[in-house]
């Protein structure tokens, strides 16, 4: 251990001191406004009179009860909701959740002004200059996972790429052992069926060395749940809700309303669909348990009309984003967004639709943006280098949350008075008492000129990141306490392993 | 001519029927603030008290003498500014411009709600993937002309690449020439002394038939007028507020506050900097001419503390933008701001600094954005692919700024009611109707999957954009009164270029 750290001096550079302020923020951006207050209640409206004339399909028996045993018309899987007790449901909800993460340190407030970063996730394959293109695997995954825990701006870890050599009944235990031994951040379950999700919150329970009373009283745990638009929640889905709720762990109701596809071809009818999935998932939560951490989600963009696949970063996108932050302020809850790319490469193109999504995320004011870092092909690709380049898109926005500095009008008057016409600022004592922490540092910019960077090898954005995800993969170190959740899980793991896992449950 | 058009049918599918939308732009987003109001009129305050107690420097005699007749005090070459004159001159100022381009269908409305987009301004070098990096020149400054009259989101025409090919004497004449018979919008000009203005000014009411008063009564022309950061102005920008406030042409009045090197190195006092210089050459353009039309001007950003160069896209660079935009509003004036960035390459460096100052500039409310396709180097070369992956960013901030839709809840409602849970909306009459114009269509991007993007070639964003601009340049048509303003131009440009063209100021 001792020895790696000597081989690879390059960590300290990359990670500056500065990264710190980048673990707690608050949004310091006003949220853009698209429609009027009028026009989001006319849009809520419309999604209260869907969902109890047009109704919702809920494939799993057990939340038909659950929404029948409230008052809700069933018809085969059909289920139609008054909007009374969609209004019910909402006054339950809480409006601020402590999510508590291995490490107290990093446990989170999640409420309407917070702003949690995740990498990306959902990816089945994995990408990098030195070993190329490949399906996801245990260690391209265990590697994301400890980029996550170097990374102070990255807030809640994540499932990807997927560890495809990991057969699918013992993967969701391979994820939660790796995220609890490898990170000391939020930790996100996927929801394939009750088994797999009983497996993983006793992993945790165990690991943390928390019992069920402090488990259930704040998330230690979130899933995302996507409803499958337009209006129907499969069993996997319905059944974490349920199970999310009753354990007092975080869902994240996410329809995915590509508008021209799954959701209709213009904004509005494609945030009416939205929001009637989302009333519908938040709803389903409340009745299974009063109270239950629910999030309002929003994944909506446009269908590229010539490929048929969805679009990033685009006005639509971006569009939807502000409309989603309106409608998630005016039913008072917490949301998510997204940042992430349709493009097959880290280029100019992936990068402009990064950023643009990144953008609509702050100003919808996101206080939840996945697929933050490292996100291609439309979620298709986990890869590397683009991870390394969002981190800086990433810490600019942190450094654009932070609070105004503090008022100093009179010093700096002072430091124009002191510098002659056409001279310079450089060794002006004001100048010299703040220049080491006055800017934000790059982290993959080269900012020296044509001919030094030249001189330099010429690289690029990409080739430094290379350099970069190798260095901290190098540097990494694991959490203090992972031995002690190791040691902790050992047992339960070789249990569970004997009972075979649990395989995931059908849709 | 005939012959080239059929071989580039390709420039009939890059420019969608729907960049027409992109001609007149307003804003769509609110403007941030990143300071309260007080704080603003505080460092309004402290800039007006630098004004008359430090003073200003202004190296031309003519400008101090205009100064003094209006009661400010000089010594030296320093000039300090009473604050009832500034006072008087921000009152004088016009708060809306009509500017007029060779063809009336690009006359702009210029004021605190238009958004007018530049190419690149100011590099001395260009580069592209076909002929390498190297200086600018008559033919490179020249296509980008042409690819500026073909792109409906760029409003005001450049001067860049530097065409260093043609004598600094008679470079103004060509510059102008270009403009005037290439493209039909707004002519940009260097400020390089009073003889070369004349002759510029000469030449456009020439080739387009402009009276003495019809040219002074509304821009025909722009020049950025840059302060030498802190407090001087040289002799040449000195007299270019001069001759532009005589002839009733637009100065930009743009100091370039890189906060730690020519300008305090915190946001406050590079704000208090900038602020003061743009008073005293608003104020230098109202006394040499009263209502003289004057916009606001920000360039503010900070230095690279590692290799010394300036920086874009980082989060200083948008506070100052948005402080900007602030202090614009504050004096009730229209303001200009910049995209841009400091990489060597249009890589993911080089996009993310680009999207982030053009997201600051829209989020300072910026009413013309330079420097807006193509700006590397930070400024020092203009590169054609970066110009063409920049118009896509360019144009999906253009669809940002229409108007909201039409009201459509009942339509977006009765398609999510004719479409089954789980269904799709692609053959939906909802989405039939209105599929063909419902997104922006992408510009560059390529959105087709990996297998199908690797079959056809696995083409970068650069790659495809080598292609694009080497057939928008085959696809050009000159603009219809080309040939009668080069017409108009041809005896005057020969008497001017036997006087020798004319000499550029020393500063």
């Amino acid at each position: 251990m001792r020895a790696r750290k000597q081989k690879s001096p390059k960590a300290a550079t990359i990670l500056s001191a500065r990264q710190a302020r980048y673990r707690h923020l608050t949004h310091g951006m006003q949220p853009q406004a698209l429609f009027s207050d009028d026009k989001i209640a006319a849009l809520h409206d419309a999604a209260l009179r869907g969902l109890e004339e047009l109704g919702i399909a809920f494939a799993l028996p057990e939340a038909r009860e659950i929404f029948a045993k409230a008052g809700a018309k069933i018809s085969d899987e059909m289920v139609y909701i008054g909007r009374d007790i969609v209004k019910e449901a909402l006054a339950n909800c809480h409006k601020e959740i402590t999510l508590k993460a291995p490490n107290p340190l990093y446990d989170k407030a999640y409420h309407q002004t917070s702003l949690l970063f995740t990498p990306a996730g959902g990816c089945p394959n994995v990408s990098d200059a030195i070993r190329g293109r490949r399906p996801g695997d245990a260690q391209s995954y265990s590697e994301a996972v400890k980029l996550t825990q170097m990374l102070e701006v990255l807030h809640v870890q994540s499932v990807a790429p997927e560890p495809q050599d990991i057969p699918i009944h013992l993967r969701h235990l391979f994820m939660a052992q790796t995220q609890l031994s490898q990170c000391d951040k939020i930790i996100s379950l996927y929801a394939r069926g009750r088994g797999q999700l009983m497996q993983s919150f006793e992993l945790i329970k165990t690991a943390l060395d928390v019992d069920d009373e402090s488990f259930q009283a704040n998330p230690h745990a979130i899933t995302i749940v996507n409803s499958n638009s337009p209006r129907l929640f499969d069993k996997p889905m319905a059944q974490a809700l349920i199970d999310f709720a009753h354990h007092g762990q975080l869902s994240v109701i996410t329809p995915f309303c590509l508008a021209g596809a799954m959701a209709p071809v213009t904004i509005e009818g494609a945030m009416i669909l939205q929001h009637m999935e989302c009333l519908a998932g938040i709803t389903l939560a409340q009745l299974a348990k009063s109270g239950a951490p629910v999030s309002y989600g929003g994944f909506g963009s446009n269908v590229d009309m010539r490929s048929g696949s969805p679009a990033f970063g685009t006005p639509e996108h971006i569009k939807m984003q502000i409309l989603s932050g309106q409608l998630a302020r005016h039913i008072g809850l917490p949301w998510r967004s997204a940042a992430g790319s349709a493009s097959n490469l880290g280029d100019a193109q992936g990068n402009l639709e990064n950023t643009n999504a990144l953008w609509g995320a702050v100003l919808g004011n996101a206080n939840l943006v996945l697929h933050a870092a490292g996100w291609l092909e439309g979620g298709l690709t986990f890869g590397f280098e683009k991870f390394i380049t969002d981190i800086e898109a990433l810490q600019i926005i942190a450094e654009m949350t932070s609070g105004t500095e503090p008022d100093e009008i009179e010093d700096a008057y002072q430091a124009i008075s002191d510098t002659a016409p056409a001279g310079h600022f450089f060794d002006n004592p004001h100048t010299m008492t703040r220049f080491k922490d006055a800017f934000y540092p790059p982290f993959n910019a080269d900012l020296s000129n044509f001919g030094t960077w030249q001189a330099n090898g010429a690289q690029s954005a990409d080739m430094r990141a290379t350099a970069k995800w190798q260095a901290l993969l190098e540097a990494y170190q694991p959490p203090q306490e992972a031995g002690i959740r190791q040691d902790r899980m050992t047992a339960l793991l070789d249990e569970f392993h004997n009972l075979g896992g649990a395989m995931p449950l059908d849709g």
